[in-house]
This record gives structure tokens, C-alpha cells and sequence, in this order.
């Protein structure tokens, strides 16, 4: 006997929420697959709305099930006896749960009488092919990434260096300026960018830092931009470098590098091939330019992360690409590649692009120059 | 013996955990209390960062720890066997996680001997209370507010009536544009509004529709920001409604019931009251203006949602004002009081503010007019 998937969260912290349902719904409900049918419930504030956008087959008053939760367990009964109720209803036992569910929840649904067991791994192992519709739905992502770089790119032309200062119709030219910049102008086109990483000099080297502050002249500046496309929920990722002024030799040597370990990690991959040789075909790229990666006191220089992760309804979908992990590429996934070169003091650099896995290779569903000296 | 608290999470999906560490961190990661202090593991890609704000009194590097796990527990050890290496490591068996700790990893744990008690409930019951530096920050959050409905209102102010049509810059009004302009204009002010409703007519009776298309004259229009400081984290709510045009005698009533029924809500509100009599205030006032809450085909009517929520690191904070439960009202909390009525055809309207309980009464902790007729 096949469980049935059942999840309890909301589409906010659960991709697999918003795939299975095709709703965004903010506070956690019910969702159950019922012999290919999709069942939730929901209260009456969402009920309307839910029902409207059909991504369910069945929606079910909360109330009403709340109330028979009641009935059948007293009158503390909550989110769990309404499953134990349904479970009832539909006569069902099994359910397959996310590894993230509720434990609070679990523990109770097992008291209940209900047997579930873990998706251990993917919950919707499908969501990790992309269809040629969300293949559509991520490339429109990474179109409005290059909305961001032509808003970026003509501020930065137009900058003025001053000394050590860059400005910008006469105001110092800052992380914040830059973003907020070229974040409105992917809002303006459907796009939801969040945390944006406008990041120049030492900042960039800590991948996850934002960046804020002054930018500075003839200092690299990593644009890493991963827009959500409202209407579809699927995110675009890409990231950018740039320098204003002029380059000296040791960064234009990093910034070259990095883009050969790009294009070398890009042939590799094909379907089946394993992540971690995607991966290695970077460290190799990187190792035979002379580039060490090695931990220090405040944390790590060199290659320091991993080369890619699948892109989706997540910013981080299914999928990985690194040296951590075996992960054998599937035929339609979607995957960034996306090496990077960071050294506090000479500056850090990343390029990244997204490609689906083909049979024989892979096919890019971004696209974007890679001018990155800015005079 | 008190057990220590233990998560693992991102802070995008448990505001527990930014309350905890108080940095954001965008993948899961695991943290815990040992002894009153703060300790949490990192990967080198966050280790940096995490290390820089402060917010952890310990970052260990997940590299080292998971590597001593594999010594421990073979090569396939994962996050479970790092916090069972740390368990050991600090001479500790016993945690309290909140309800939605992953149930995979509960089991896990659970199975490597450690004892994992649920929260029941508020992980951190001090969340609730908020300090004089958090009001200030939600304060902050609902200047925000203010700053798109100033937006909003001029730009209702300057659209001219043609027909059905309302038009602003020659161009039709739409629930869109008319979010794009606010949000843009909170985001240059250091906020990060989501999922903005710029609602009209029928679609503002669907409290969760965001709105979309063309708005019209002489049609309540619901707007619910609810911005997130980003340098702080903290979220402003607030909702006003408008109507461009004229209103008829049954719109004016319907907006003069719900400001009356929220000031009769707000002077109810004291330390050690039941938000269910918050609440029933409010459906008092609107029995007593003749106004009926029921559920319809296709969702329900009247008064369809609770008077209010906890405020703080999520929209949702702890804490809430309904029919539906019982709920004391803490000395420090920090509430929104938002009553609204819901008739399709006549339309929607919603007043949100912002107070924090006090021994006495309540503190506002928004301020902005109530002029909603816009000719």
C-alpha cells in the first residue's frame, strides 16, 4: 500500500506546499493526497480565494472539520484530530510526510493511530524535473536578474570616481543606492527580489554578506541577484562582478579564472553524470591557476562554497552540485553553476548562470554578457 | 532539570530562531542554549558573517563537527549526529524544541538517545513581551506604513474619474501600479514590504486577495502593508481603506462601524484581558449596527476574521484577539487591532493599528488619520 502525502505548513517556509497546491497561503494548513486527488482545508478567510486559483481538487471548510474534530475528540481538539477525522473519513492509515513536518504534530498524528513515514529526501521527487512550462517560469526569472545588471551597469558607467569614493549623480555611491536601484526596476517588471547582494571589496568576500556601505572604485563588486517571479512563484539566480576604474593584474587573473572554471564546470555536466565531478572540474580549474582554498581565524578563503544547487519554486530546489555530496545530475533538472574566488584584500568574484540537464549536456536558461571593467 | 533549548531551522521559516541568534541566516542551521549561552554551528560559507553580528556567543565550523560526527557514527553521519556529537561534547541529553522542529530529525535523535520535550506552545515566552527597543523597531515598521499610504493617497488624489475608470497619468489605475508606487517608496526608506493588498470592490471582501487589474471609482479600496525593517527585522501592520469618488450612505455607514468598532476594541484592551472580549466588542458593535457574519456558497460575509495578532519578528507573532480561543492579554504584548466588514457589492472595509498592552490600557504604537473619502 502507497501512503498518501499529507503536509501541514505554510507555502512561505514549504516549497513543496506551493508546488503541491499551486497556492500561496501564508499561515500552515492541512494538504493531503487522496487516490490521486488533492484535499485541503481551509479557513474562512483563505477558503474563497483557494478555491478560486483550482490547484486543489477538494477545499474543505476548516470550521465545519474543526467541529467534527470536536465531536470525535473532545473539545481541545486542533490541527491533528482534524487530520485523524479526515484520515477517518477518507479511510485512510499511511501518509507520507516531509522530513521538515511538524514533530510536535507527528508525535501526535501517531497517538492518533495514524501511521507516517518520511519522504526521506524528496517529498515530490518530480519537482526536481522541471517542465518546459517552469523551464519557461525560471528563464523569465533570470530575465529579470539581467533587468538588475542593465540598472547596475549604467549607474556604475555613469559613476564618477573621486579619490576613493564613487558618486553617483553627485551622492556617494553605496551598496544600499545600487540595490534598492535595481531591485525596483526588476519590482517594476513582476519580479520579487529579496535579499539582493550588492557587495564590493572585503564584503564580498563573506558570499553571504549583502553588502552595505560605500562602493569604491578599481575594487570588484559581486552582484548576485535571485528575483522571484511573482505570477509564477519560480525564482531566477544569477550573479554578476564588476569594477569600476581600472583592474590590476591580480584581479583581472581572478576574474578570468573563475569564468574558465564556469565554462569548464558547464561541459561537464550532462544527465547522470555525478555533481561532485562538476564540482572537481572547478577545484581542478582553480588548483592549476594556483588558487588555495584554505580556513583561516575569521573563516575561509578560496573556493568556499559549493559549485551549484537546483533553482525552482525555491532559491535552493532539490539538487546540489559540490564536493560534499554524490549527486547524480537528472535528465531536466535546473541547475546553477556558479564557482567563485574570494581573498579579503584583493577582492572576491563570482559568476553564475543557470542551465537545464540534458541527455548529452545542458541548455542555458540564463543569459548575460560578462563585461565586468567598468571605466 | 531544565532542559536546553535546541533548533534547526532557517530564519526565513522560524523567526524563533532570528529571535535566538538574531541573524539571518537562509539555510537550516543548528543552534543551541548550553548553560545561557549561545551556540550555534556554521558552514564556512556563514561562519564569518554569523561570527561578525555577534548574535551567538559560539559559532563552531560545521566542517570540524561533522567530520568528529562521522568519527562517532560512520561516514554516513548528517545533522543528527553533529548534535548528538555536541550533546556529548557538552555533557547534555536533554532539549526543548518548538512544535515545528523537523520530525525526521526528532526521530533521529530520539533514536540517538537524546531526550527532546516540545515547547507546547511559545518556544521563548519572552518573545511576547516586547522591549522598549522592539516597540521601537515596531514602531519604525508602521512609519513605513504611513510613508505608502501618503504615496498611495496622493496618487488617489491626482487620478481622475472617467466612467468606470480611474485613470492617473493618463494611464488606468491599477491594484499594481498603485502597490509598485508605496512599495517603492517604503523600500527607499529601508523597509521590505510583502505581499502588499491594494484591494478593490469585490475583491477587497477576500481579505487575502493582494488585488489585482483595474481599480474603480466610488469602490472601497482595502491597502494592508505589513513591511519588514530590514535592518532590524521587525514587521510594521497597518490597514487603511479609501474610495475615490463618492460613497453612498451604505459605504459611509459601513466604514464609520468598523473605525467605531475598533476604538471600542482598543479601549477594552488591558493586561489580563481575555482577547476573546477584544474581540467580542468588536462583534457587539457590528451585531448592534445591524450587521450579520455568514457563510456563503462560495466563502462567507461580515466579519470573517480575528481582531487582532501578535506583532514582532513574524507578521504573525505569538498572541491572538478572536471567537476561536481564549487568550490573556500580557502585560508588553504587542497587538494589532483590525476589525473589518466583508459584503460583496457593497465591499470591504478594514482599520488596522497597532498597541502595546499596558497595566492600564493600551499604547499606540501607529499613527495615521482615518480620512478615507477621496474626491
Amino acid at each position: 500500500m502507497t501512503p498518501s502525502p499529507l503536509l501541514y505548513a505554510d507555502t512561505h517556509a514549504s516549497a513543496d506546499m506551493l508546488y503541491f497546491g499551486r497556492v500561496e497561503v501564508h499561515d500552515p494548513f492541512i494538504a493531503l493526497g487522496v487516490g490521486g486527488k488533492k484535499i485541503t482545508v481551509q479557513s474562512a478567510l483563505e477558503f474563497g480565494r483557494v478555491k478560486k486559483t483550482g490547484g486543489f481538487d477538494v477545499v474543505l471548510p476548516r470550521e465545519k472539520w474543526l467541529a467534527r474534530a470536536q465531536e470525535l475528540y473532545g473539545p481541545k481538539a486542533g490541527v491533528a484530530e482534524i487530520i485523524a477525522a479526515l484520515a477517518a473519513h477518507y479511510r485512510l492509515r499511511y501518509f507520507r510526510v516531509p522530513d521538515d513536518f511538524p514533530a510536535s504534530l507527528y508525535v501526535k498524528l501517531t497517538k492518533l493511530g495514524l501511521r507516517l513515514t518520511f519522504a526521506d529526501g524528496l517529498m515530490f521527487p518530480e519537482r526536481e524535473i522541471k517542465t518546459a512550462w517552469e523551464a519557461g517560469c525560471i528563464r523569465e526569472g533570470n530575465r529579470l536578474c539581467t533587468v538588475g545588471y542593465a540598472v547596475a551597469e549604467k549607474i556604475l558607467r555613469a559613476a564618477k570616481i573621486k579619490g576613493r569614493s564613487l558618486l553617483y549623480r553627485g551622492q556617494p555611491l553605496t551598496s544600499e543606492s545600487l540595490r534598492f536601484a535595481l531591485e525596483t526596476a526588476i519590482a517594476e517588471q513582476g519580479g520579487n527580489p529579496q535579499d539582493t547582494i550588492v557587495a564590493g571589496g572585503n564584503q564580498a568576500c563573506d558570499p553571504h554578506d549583502r553588502g552595505s556601505g560605500a562602493l569604491r572604485p578599481h575594487e570588484l563588486i559581486i552582484i548576485d541577484i535571485f528575483p522571484r517571479v511573482v505570477k509564477t512563484g519560480y525564482f531566477g539566480d544569477m550573479t554578476r562582478t564588476y569594477l569600476k576604474g581600472r583592474a590590476s593584474a591580480a584581479q583581472r587573473k581572478l576574474v578570468a579564472t573563475v569564468r574558465e572554471a564556469q565554462v569548464s564546470a558547464t561541459k561537464t555536466i550532462r544527465a547522470g553524470v555525478d555533481g561532485k565531478l562538476v564540482h572537481q572540474a572547478v577545484t581542478d580549474c582553480f588548483a592549476a591557476a594556483g588558487y588555495v582554498t584554505r580556513q583561516t581565524k575569521t573563516g575561509a578563503v578560496g573556493f568556499i562554497h559549493g559549485t551549484g544547487h537546483g533553482l525552482g519554486l525555491a532559491v535552493h530546489d532539490p539538487g546540489r552540485m559540490s564536493g560534499a555530496v554524490s549527486y547524480p545530475l537528472k535528465k531536466g533538472s535546473v541547475m546553477t553553476v556558479e564557482p567563485g574566488l574570494y581573498y579579503p584584500g584583493l577582492g572576491g568574484c563570482r559568476w553564475e548562470d543557470v542551465v537545464q540537464v540534458t541527455a548529452t549536456g545542458s541548455k542555458p536558461l540564463s543569459k548575460y554578457p560578462y563585461n565586468w571593467e567598468i571605466r
